[in-house]
């Protein structure tokens, strides 16, 4: 397997992308081809032991920044990380891409450089997140790549993130939900009310419309939704969470005797910040283009890295691209 | 003033909505008026202190379930405590009215029963959300009254909801945001990009377009959004909140010396409980109908229902009706 990596994406790079890397490389025993600027990557590399691994670096001297607007980014900086990176995946022998940077800019990128699976009809990008079932987390997706989508897409995004969560995430028969405001039919939006009798005549595990509380609670395996309302809910999730943490931790602080009980909670909150915390998973696949794809979070540090890594490892070993295009024949 | 109450709404009624009458008509120096079935109401009341309050009972036989289709509810049971609630608000000398039943069953029978404020298109359905501002909260709309709506509804919720933040919420020229994909104005959806230079163009103190995680940061006073997205948002936020107090609370008692930490750090826990406990603020306005409407959550208790009825007080004092008849006409 040779995994190649967007050295210069996410707010962190180079620094936190190569330490994965290595981290990725030697845990993982991988191959791992470094895409950026070649003297920043060796700066970063030369601090790490790198010994026995198989790390290599393919040249690229632009970058795109996360604020940029992706479509201009990726047809103005041909020699980004980016579209270099994509390049290599498509044209080299290469398994999967991973990427921290700019997630529309991954996405247009992907378009660009490696088109969608035949008959697919528009890619989704996707998030796992915690839930308390025994798999301990589901699949949502398109969380941004459509802001305004049709009932055909979703049903095409119910089978992609289907695959993905039995190959890749090891979930048998994964239960499907429709992202909705209530469980009746007569509920939700328009194209909600679309697409679910698409979903209910596919051959998915189709377990009806689920609403917002119905994901945390690990009702379904694999929700599917709109690129805008998944992006709004994802970033809201995620700002509560980090609001809970921060009232928590300033209401302890300002107590003498919650200091204390906190110090000996310590290994609970640790367990509980494993267990909430984004980079265990590491990334999202971009699910429908051509190859595998891995978006890991902008804040990704060393140790998002070499998970999402492992997960663009976990995806091209279970053959996600060949189900897909099997699946499609089937639905 | 004297508030209508729903007696026979929500989870726990009447047990809930008595207690909670009792308690908000000590405390806030109101007249309120139960309605529903007398003889269950008197049982409940028998078991509180009522001296020297003004409590009134107005018989109503049927009730609208929780899990009821709202429209038919309301065309069939004539007779219920919500249809009879709302016409005493329409006919007689009341100030507002409460409810923590079916919201559905509300919305559809305040449209019959009061109609629209002339000139609105469309109600709305809002909710108080915490966040760490001086304020405390922000008022974010629709919450689901409206799962398909265009970019002139929108520009209305915001007007409605900037009204509310000031009268009602005591926010000074409340700072208004659009829920969206991204700040920058090329992101978000359709209606997104439709509703935009509208609300630039209004009289509104707009901050432009806010992030799902931007809600809980409390970057705007007022997050106006589709009811689709508002009602996933709420859930999904609340479903969140849920997972990780459940987390949090299994981590801790598996571990004996976490549990005694915890003990240390009641006080800290139960501000942060405070903090995120929907009870606090009580219920949500239906703005956009022709009377003051509170609706509470459905799971209210006693001290949920008192504080949705003190927030009926604060909205019919603060004339919220008569700033939204006047704010339609400079927008």
């Amino acid at each position: 397997m040779n995994i190649v990596l967007d050295a210069m994406g996410g707010d962190d790079a180079p620094a936190a992308t190569v330490h994965g890397a290595v981290w990725a490389a030697r845990d993982f025993n991988l191959s791992i081809t470094l895409v950026g600027q070649p003297d920043l990557i060796e700066t970063e590399l030369a601090k790490h032991n790198t010994s026995g691994l198989d790390l290599a670096i393919i040249p690229a001297s632009q970058v795109i920044k996360m604020d940029e607007s992706p479509s201009a980014a990726v047809k103005n900086k041909k020699d980004s990380s980016m579209v270099v990176g994509l390049r290599c995946l498509k044209e080299g022998d290469y398994d999967a891409f991973v990427s921290a940077g700019n997630s529309g800019g991954v996405l247009a990128a992907a378009m660009f450089g490696l088109g969608r699976i035949k008959g697919i009809k528009r890619p989704a990008l996707s998030t796992v997140f915690p839930n308390d079932t025994k798999y301990g987390h589901s699949f949502l997706l398109d969380v941004g790549a459509n802001t305004d989508v049709r009932p055909e897409y979703l049903l095409q995004f119910a089978l992609m993130g289907s695959l993905y969560a039995e190959r890749v995430m090891h979930i048998p028969h994964p239960r499907v939900g429709l992202l909705s405001t209530g469980e009746e039919e007569d509920k939700g939006n328009q194209l909600v009310q679309e697409t679910t009798p698409l979903l209910k005549a596919s051959h998915l595990n189709f377990i009806g419309n689920v609403e917002g509380k119905d994901i945390p609670a690990g009702v379904a395996d694999v929700i599917v939704t709109d690129g805008f309302t998944g992006n709004v809910y994802v970033k809201g999730v995620e700002g509560a969470a980090v609001l809970i943490m921060e009232i928590l931790k300033r209401e302890i602080s300002s107590r003498p005797l919650a200091r204390l009980g906190a110090l000996l909670a310590m290994d609970a909150l640790k367990a509980l910040r494993t267990k909430l915390d984004y980079r265990e998973f590491g990334g999202g696949p971009l699910l429908g283009v051509n190859g595998v794809v891995i978006i890991a979070h902008g804040r990704s540090d060393a140790y998002a890295v070499r998970n999402a890594i492992r997960v663009a490892k976990e995806a091209a070993q279970n053959r996600i691209l060949h189900a897909i295009q099997s699946g499609l024949s089937e639905i």
